[in-house]
């Protein structure tokens, strides 16, 4: 029996680690992964503390960190959560715990297109992930499908190894930081093209097209490519069942500190309900879920 | 006239301007100083991604970060905040100022004793701030009075300087983290008395002594002592006139991402009503207000 268990191993739940491991409780870390969101980001340049590091290498400094506080992260998959009386049975793919509270820090995943093409050429020219893919389109053709923060991003990593670039938007203009549309359109190569919806992704043994639709004319264009990155945004990653209220877009809802409408089931970061998702903002939430967390241990 | 105004250099608002600069609007950064709380802390060591590092140092980092973003801290004192229509007039001790929305992270003031003789002698033995004045007090005995983290880490910062050193807790047991307990105890030289409660300072020049009462048998104690840190919790920073909704304790109420009751106001970090106080959280804090405040802005 622990006293906690912390789903996810992301920059909410590395931070809520940290927190529990202070007070000295028994807890467990259960993910599938480590860095979540944020080990697959490029640069990051609003961490307070760093002018600039690579998602990865803050990543690998909170693990360390947490690693240096004796805990080791349980590498399973969650599959259901079950509340029994005051106590949580939280079973993953290959055991059962018992915990007096839970913290839920699992995350988001990439949102899909879901157009033709894209299942079947996902790891064969479709990526989420430019931090990861990007070095294997060397000087290719590629689109980024998108137009937020992670969709620039993708072009900024992606315009290290080639300059046959197309960003499409479906919007009318750009939704990222400012500074991150300056750079890009800085590079002076990208092919911005704003309101066209993507309609399917072509190909052979691996990608050579896609098509778009222009959202206002109707007009459809094929586009050679040998790439499709998808930056659409992400969904919460509540794939596991789990006993806590959750909004429309399948977000958990808690309150300012980080309390479910489930006593006892706590959350932070990207799988919460607050609006903005950030890396610093989930390390903030991850501290707060945990001392939560203790101090409803504490009344018990 | 500016889009934002943000009250307070600690983690919270420095990180708020971290935020704001990459959004490129027009903005100020008015604080009385820099670094607030974080910057007398000694050794932090729960700030993901740093180890272990002084408050002072990584109130730097953040510094740093800001001004290579091109921000420059205007150093005044804010007197009030007065609301015309969906504008904001704020008032320093030296000028006016008109902005569409005000980001409050004002943070908090040590919390007072209120005993005879705290005020006399605060700067000639009083002190709240061990990171800033235990060196004055190398080889004499002093007082920490409190029971938490901040009395904890004054009293590993003093046993650097002397041994002889009480903390005077007026509950029954300490209430700070169970890491920084064991490493207080382990110096094996600091008396401990729990159930104290501190009823006067006395000295002539400088403080000689203190008076304490047992809160169970009413007994009172003299003790000799060259200094007292007073480490009893924080005040919320509100003392300046501001159209929003404070709680019993004088700390601004706000929603999970960080909206006051009042359209326009966005407040973060330690000024808030949010139960657990960190730098960790207080930076996530200052992100999520900033894109809060950056999203009404958006949608006026």
């Amino acid at each position: 029996m622990y006293d906690s268990i912390i789903i996810g191993a992301g920059p909410a739940g590395l931070t809520a680690a940290i927190y529990l491991a202070r007070k000295k409780i028994k807890f467990l870390l259960i993910s599938e992964d480590i860095g979540g969101q944020a080990a697959m980001s490029g640069n990051i340049e609003n961490y307070s503390g760093f002018k600039s590091i690579a998602g990865v290498n803050l990543i690998n400094k909170f693990r360390e960190q947490v690693e240096d506080l004796g805990i080791k992260i349980v590498y399973e998959k969650v599959v259901s959560i079950e509340k029994e009386k005051n106590l949580f049975l939280v079973n993953t793919e290959e055991k059962k715990y018992i915990s007096r509270t839970i913290i839920i820090a699992s995350g988001k995943l990439p949102r899909k297109l879901n157009v033709s093409g894209e299942r079947e050429f996902t790891g064969r020219g479709v990526a989420y992930c430019a931090t990861c893919d990007a070095p294997n389109f060397k000087n290719l053709p590629v689109a980024v499908v998108g137009g937020g923060n992670s969709a620039l991003d993708s072009v900024l990593q992606l315009s290290k190894y080639t300059k046959k670039i197309y960003l499409i938007n479906l919007g009318d203009e750009l939704i990222g930081d400012a500074i991150m549309q300056e750079k890009v359109k800085k590079l002076g190569f990208v092919k911005i093209l704003n309101h066209k919806k993507t309609l399917s992704i072509e190909g052979g043994i691996t990608v050579s097209a896609f098509i778009i639709e222009d959202a206002k004319t109707g007009q459809k264009e094929k586009i050679n490519v040998s790439g499709v990155f998808i930056n659409i945004g992400w969904v919460p990653a509540t794939s596991f069942k789990i006993p806590v209220a959750l909004n429309k877009e399948g977000e958990i809802i808690i309150d300012k500190n980080c309390r479910t409408k489930t006593p006892g089931i706590f959350a932070a970061g990207d799988v919460t309900d607050i609006e903005s998702k950030q890396v610093i903002i989930a390390c903030g939430e991850g501290a707060k879920a945990a001392l939560s967390a203790y101090r409803y241990l504490n009344n018990q």
